[in-house]
This record gives C-alpha cells, structure tokens and sequence, in this order.
C-alpha cells in the first residue's frame, strides 16, 4: 500500500474530482483553494458522478502553499491562465524527489514546470473526462474520466515508462481511475491537440457546441482542415499521426453529441480562455519549424481578439 | 440634356439615395418598394446629407414592376441576397435596348443579369459611400458617395469605355453624384473585394468595427493575409492588383475610423448577409482556377454557418 502524499494544486472540476477519489481510495491528500476555501474547509467536496455520488465531509484544505507540508505528488490541475503562479506555488509544496503531475490541456507546459523544478520530476497528463464545477466544493463528474500520463524530458524526448508514472498510475489504479500509460508524452499531447485545436477554437468564434460544428458541412470542413494541420505539425517534430485518426476524432465526436468545450465554457462565464496552451504553441510550434498553418493561425488570433474584447 | 428614365430596383440606402439625386437633378425617376410602398408613396423621400438634406415628397414608387413604364436605366440596388428575384423584375421594367446598372457589392453578379437580359446591356457599378435607411423613405448619407463604374463582356473582358457607361456618368455627373468610368470592369470588382472579404467577414465574425480589428495586432495580420490572398486570386485572373494597394487600403481605413460594415449591420439587424456574393463567389474563383486560400475559406465557412445559425 502507497503512502504517497498529494498536494491538489487548483481544486475545480478536474482537481476536485481526482483529488477527493484519491481521498477516499485512503491516500493523503490536500487541497488548495482560493475563493472556495472556507466552504470546503468547513463542508468537505461532494462528488455527483453516474459512478455514484459521494461526499468527503472532512478535507484537508489550504488557502495557501506556505501552510501545505511537502507532499510526494503535486498535482497542477489549474487552468493555464493561472501557471504564471507555478513558480510560487510548487516549489513550497514538494519533497526533495517530489514529482508533479500536470493535469492540463495544450503544449509546452511540462517544459515551463521542468524550468521550475527540474527535468526529471515532471509527468504530463490528459484528462478524457466530462467534468464541472457547479458550486464551491461541487464537482459534477458527468462522463468518461480516463487519464493519460507521460514522463516529460528535455527536448521533448520520449521517455518510455517510467517509476514515477508507474507510481501515479498505481495510485489512480487504486482510486479506481483509469490510466494509460504514455511512452511518448509529446506524441499524446498532440493527439490530443488534434480534437483541442478545432473544437475548442471554433466553439468560441462561432458560438457553437461539438455538434452543431459537426451537422454543417462547411464547418465539418474547417474541423477536418484544422486537423490536418495540426497532423502536419507533429510531423515536422518526428511524431507521426494516422490520417485515419481524424476520422477516429469525428466518430468519437459524433458519439459524444452536444457538448461544450471548455475554452467555451470559459468564455461564456466570462473567464480567461486556454487560448496560449490550446491555440498560441502549437501556432508557434509551427512557426519555429516553418510549418505553413494558416488556418490555424486565423482560429488562434480570432480567440485571442475574443479574449481580449471582454 | 438628357431624357433617359430610371428603374430604381430596391429603394433603400443606396437605391433610394442615388435615385432622389437623380431625380433631384430632373431625371424621370421610378422607384420599386416592398415594404415602404405606401409611405413613399404618400410622403416621398426624405435625404439627410453632409452635402444639404432634402426631400422629394411626390416620387414615383411602385410595388410591383407589372405596373411600371419601361425604362433606359434599370438600377439594382437590391441587396444580393434577393437577386433571385431579378428574372422577374428586370424584363418588365427595361426598354428593348435599356441597360442595367448593378449597385451591389461582390463578384459574379453581371453575369447572372446578363443571363437574364444580354451581356450587352449590363453595367457594374461599385458605390464607395457611407449610407443608411434609417426609416422608411428616410436615407441618412454620412460621407462619401463616389461611384465607379465598368461595362460587362462575356468572360469578364475588359471592354474600355462604353456608350452606355458615357451616358450613365452623364447623368450621374448632372445630379453631383462623382463617377469613376473603369475600362475593366473585372478589375475593379476585385480591388473593391480586397476591402470586402477582410473587414465584411472579420467585423461578423468578430463582432467588431474596422477600428477595432485594426488595433489589434493579431487581426490586423489577418486583414493584411486575406487581402494578399484577394490579391493572389486575382493575380490569376490576370488582374494584378500590386501589393502597395493593401497598404493604401490600410490607411484608408485608418482614415475612415470605428465603421460597421454593412455586412455586420446585415447581422445585426437579423438580415441576411451577402455571404454569396462577396466571400462564397470569391472563394469558389478562387477554387476553379486551384488558388490556395485557406483563410477565405474559413472565413467564408465561418460567415455561412453563422448566417444559417439565426
């Protein structure tokens, strides 16, 4: 039995669900918080899920890393808005071989961690998982909840399975999330990408769920062309996806019928939008290898017109 | 002097402007209506103008193009939204060897009229002017009013100065209206369009005025990129258009400050918008000669599935 420790860092819709499951699978979890903190310190985190709800009446909640004792695990489940506090935040939180998790959407963030606490102690990991917040301490899991995880090296390179991610992926097992391991995380980041980019982006300039994307032909176009691009990206960095992926993205897509994506839901909330980690690296990505990526760089300064506009 | 009679086909912040001009200056004029027949008919048109506001309170209107006399001039100030309907109203109103003159914005819309009354009797014409209905029978001119004008041929040939062009100008020129002649008609069309496509699309889809995109770096690149797309198309209809004109577009519309284009205030107002005729004709010219222009592409998408969203 582990005794690993986990420090939460950003207690929403993806941090609250894992953190409070890993609770009560008995591991040694803490919380931080920001604007919920009294509320979960004096009433715990309620979970709904079709898996079956559950309530955790006591938590360890801190509204600051300064009070938090180091733990083994640190889990980045902040939005990517917020990673410019990543320098104050992990360093107080983590043991001497402390290992940080990031449970976020987009590229490049592993690097920015790594430049914080060193290469070696950085896992990066997606979420597949439909999830909110719907009042403090609330988490309202709906569907799926799979996480993908990846060893972060310099350069990007792949780094087989390592300990670290053996020993998150013991500790989800056990907290009855399913894991998949990844030897390759920059590959999964971009395969992640490829259904980000077009969905999360076109929710937002056309004011539309996944579905209504995909019942117009024209925008089903801009979806595929997006993804293209994308494809074309990852290529110029060694990591080659199957065109037939795309089609896969549609299937599941079409599968999943009307849904939100989170950068719209932000924007609707009136919140920052991802739109550096979903939309601006990769753009740059292309940029640095001389990628030709127009439609992509129209999506990506059209969302960040948006984002500035409010 | 002249004795030529005119057809003002759609009588609203073009029709209605240039038509009380004409009339104003002793032009037979008739105006077709819809749904501001009977308050035209019982109280005229009223003009509000930087160049002195007027008002002609007995015109000539009609609601119907069964019971208006043959004319020299048909002038189509419709939107082209509604040029569905010309098979029907053009033949009534022109005499045998009447001409047409187009006031729409776009591409591809002579031919359409030549189809239905001889590609020898059609004229284009392109308004550079600030102008709204804002009731009915009351047009508020705001600046500008400049129109350039060019024969059609058969295959967009450039065919010089035309008689019928002479004899429009004339008139134009006798009600103060300035006329630009333009020996290629094709050729005007597209630097018209190098405006068009960036800042009509951009301002729906952005929810945003010519100001506002410009002062954003990243759409300002944008409007840049799809003016030299406008630009390549064009290229390939031998129309070369240098790419000095884009920095001259530019300053005309710094100089022209916050503008609603009209497409926006299509969108606004819950109008159909000339997705066809100035973003959809464009890009399919763009496709038949195998042009790459992925941004008007998703623009033009982008435009159509919000135009059918309503």
């Amino acid at each position: 039995m582990s005794d690993r420790s986990y420090a939460i860092l950003g207690t929403g819709a993806i941090g609250g669900f894992y953190g409070a499951r890993l609770q009560q699978a008995g591991l040694d979890v803490r919380f931080l918080l920001r604007s919920d903190y009294e509320v979960v310190r004096d009433r715990g985190l309620e979970i709904e899920s079709p898996h079956g709800d559950f309530t955790l009446p006591k938590v360890n909640a801190y509204n600051t890393v300064s009070a938090m004792p180091e733990c083994d695990v640190a889990i980045v489940a902040l939005k990517t808005t917020q990673n410019h506090l990543l320098p104050e935040l992990l360093p107080p939180v983590l043991k001497k071989n402390g290992v940080v998790l990031v449970l976020q959407n987009g590229l490049g963030i592993e690097a920015e961690v790594a430049a914080i606490v060193g290469s070696d102690r950085v896992v990066g990991g997606m979420c597949f998982i439909c999830s909110n917040k719907v009042g403090p301490g609330r988490i309202c899991h709906l569907d799926y909840g799979m996480v993908s995880i990846g060893s972060y090296a310099p350069e990007d390179r792949p780094c087989g399975i390592t300990m670290a991610m053996g020993q998150i992926a013991g500790d989800f097992k056990r907290a009855d999330i399913p894991v998949k391991p990844e030897s390759d995380l920059l590959l999964a980041r971009w395969r992640k990408l490829v259904w980000n980019i077009p969905f999360n982006g076109l929710s937002v300039v056309l004011d539309a769920t996944t579905d209504e994307l995909l019942a117009d032909d024209g925008t089903r176009r801009c979806v595929e062309q997006l993804m293209y691009e994308t494809l074309s990206i990852a290529a110029r960095y060694y990591r080659l996806i199957p065109r037939e992926f795309v089609r896969e993205m549609f299937a599941l897509t079409t599968k999943m019928q009307a849904y939100k994506t989170s950068m719209k839901l932000d924007y609707e909330a009136g919140r920052p939008m991802e739109v550096e980690a979903i939309l601006g690296n990769p753009y740059r990505a292309a940029k640095q290898v001389g990628v030709s990526v127009p439609r992509l760089e129209m999506l990506y300064e059209q969302v960040k017109f948006l984002d500035r506009s409010r």
